[in-house]
């Protein structure tokens, strides 16, 4: 059994080797990979943010979607060519966090396609305890969407969404747009904030108002929320001006979300926090219940998964998708092609 | 009826004059002023930091203690020599806060001894709806530690404390020991962080653990926390420094008080809100669950209002009192004493 695999080598260096697949390792499976979607971490492991933890070459990707290939001694009840999704990363289960049931904030969290090998390859093999179960008449480049999509349900749960509340959503990217998604789903009327023209020309396609944070948010927001301001800010722009669109969006009391991380600290008004009451949530990853949670969502035809797959490409191209995604190109989500959905099909 | 007041002219100016107390009008009460405490707001105002909101002559003050002097029509079930203290703000009832029950962050709060007259006087005309009542037995200097109680009543709740959790207070002045103290009476076991060291010695007094934020306060942290950090953190020094002490003190999901306001924006390590998904609330006031609380802890002896009150000046000696203050010589709370305790005992 031979693997294809994509490896990360340094900075804008991507490498297509093969290397052998040794079989699973007792509670382990070997899952043949259908889609690996490209995401925020990847293309930020792709510009070498990442160096001071990413050691190469390292198989990066971590959104995926597959089939079951082999299944390793005590790996638990799973059938070769059942269709499955990773929730990619494995905790200590003794660090403070993982003691108090936190462990996807675990301190020493080991998160696959960043400190151990990732999914874009044509077989993975993991831990079973990562795996979840994809129901059988689920397309499989709709399930690559399952990591983002459980993104988007933890924030929308951290921020305790309640039917009828506004939610500003700052950042219309494909986890900006699922988390739009998801809060409307949960019963939120939904306003997504983007810059892009063509991010907020999908975001309309999928029934949502979006707007041009540079086009009079203030008077938006009050006309939106008949100067109340927003209940819910999501801010997952990653950019300095998102933070102050978000918190300047809220109404007393709101709650903003802090759904990504930002390369340097922002400048806060710890005044308007304290003087409106507004609190602040940092959001990161998301727990087996988000991701069962994503799964039955996209299942259910809740998540427009086809708008948001722009495109798929043979794993062999994986180098030039990294580079259309960072010249910022007018792309949403791209998926890699790994093989295993072919396969299933032939 | 004639009231000797203290009014704020402009920066660093304070004169007492005298002017005609009218009787109350409907739905108000005149109380004679017992004790006023000076507290941070007064401060600002003293040193012009509110010149945007305050108008001079304005009488300044609103942390009291009191008894009534006269009853308004409809003003309530109140007799003349009742012992009260006053919740010093009153709200709009009909912005999207107060539509919702926050009133006490009221869009256009009036707040008495900034934005109306406040309780640097000997006698003081309020609406009835402010009044909270003070249990007879107690005594009406420590009555007067029943709003700055409030806040920290209302910080803590905020936090939502829960017996045995680890809390840290980012600044030992007033409100931070008074949250300090609040904090472990709700269950928490506290660490004060205090640069000044008669502040930490007054904490130390209280039978309350300080040190330095200075002096290798990270690995003080992880030594009382088994290198978990905090589950609460409580910001009160207002100081940039003290942002970065409490974020970076916290555990995993900690919750970081913002519980008093910041003149300009900080910078605020974001990522570290979402990598270890941390929760900033901002609290300001208290409502009157808070301050009824207060009260009561107060005349339960909770509170040790003896050490927290370092000297009571008379009114005419008000102008010295805050220059004092402003020096940062060493004192913690300052009362002025306006006159009723005395002809109460008289
Ligand atoms: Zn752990
Ligand atoms: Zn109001």
């Amino acid at each position: 059994m031979t693997a294809r695999r994509v490896t990360y080598l340094g900075v804008r260096r991507l490498a297509l080797d093969t290397a052998g697949a040794a079989p699973p390792p007792p509670g382990h499976v070997r899952v043949d990979v259908a889609y690996t979607g490209i995401g925020d971490t990847d293309l930020h492991i792709f510009r070498g943010d990442m160096d001071d933890r990413v050691e190469p070459p390292q198989v990066i990707g971590h959104e995926m979607s597959g089939r079951i290939a082999q299944v390793g001694d005590g790996a638990g009840d799973w059938r070769p060519g059942d269709p499955v999704t990773v929730m990619p990363w494995v905790p200590c289960r003794d660090c403070p966090a993982c003691r108090v049931g936190h462990t996807h904030i675990c301190h020493r969290l080991v998160f696959l396609g960043v400190d151990a090998p990732g999914s874009l390859q044509n077989t993975w093999t993991v831990p079973a305890a990562t795996l979840v179960r994809v129901p059988h008449d689920l397309r499989l480049d709709h399930a690559a969407l399952a990591e983002p999509t459980a993104v988007a349900v933890h924030d929308v749960r951290r921020a305790r969404v309640r039917p009828g509340e506004k939610a500003l959503v700052v950042g219309g990217g494909p986890i900006g747009l699922l988390v739009a998604i998801v809060a409307r789903r949960f019963g939120a009327d939904v306003l997504v904030a983007e810059p892009d023209p063509y991010r907020r020309f999908v975001a309309e396609g999928l029934g949502l108002s979006a707007l041009d944070p540079d086009d009079g948010i203030a008077e938006a927001m009050a006309r939106w929320t008949d100067g109340a301001g927003a209940a819910v800010a999501f801010e997952v722009s990653g950019a300095a001006a998102g933070v102050t669109t978000a918190a300047g969006a809220l109404a007393t009391r709101g709650r903003m979300v802090q759904g990504t991380g930002h390369p340097a600290p922002r400048e806060v008004s710890l005044h308007d926090f304290f003087w409106r009451e507004l609190t602040l949530l940092g959001a990161r990853l998301y727990d087996r219940g988000d991701f069962e949670t994503a799964v039955g969502l996209i299942a259910e035809d809740e998540i427009p998964a086809g708008p948001l797959i722009s495109r798929i490409e043979p794993l062999d191209r994986s180098a030039q998708a990294f580079a259309a995604l960072e010249s910022g190109a007018a792309v949403m989500k791209v998926l890699i092609d790994c093989g295993a959905d072919g396969e299933a099909e032939a």
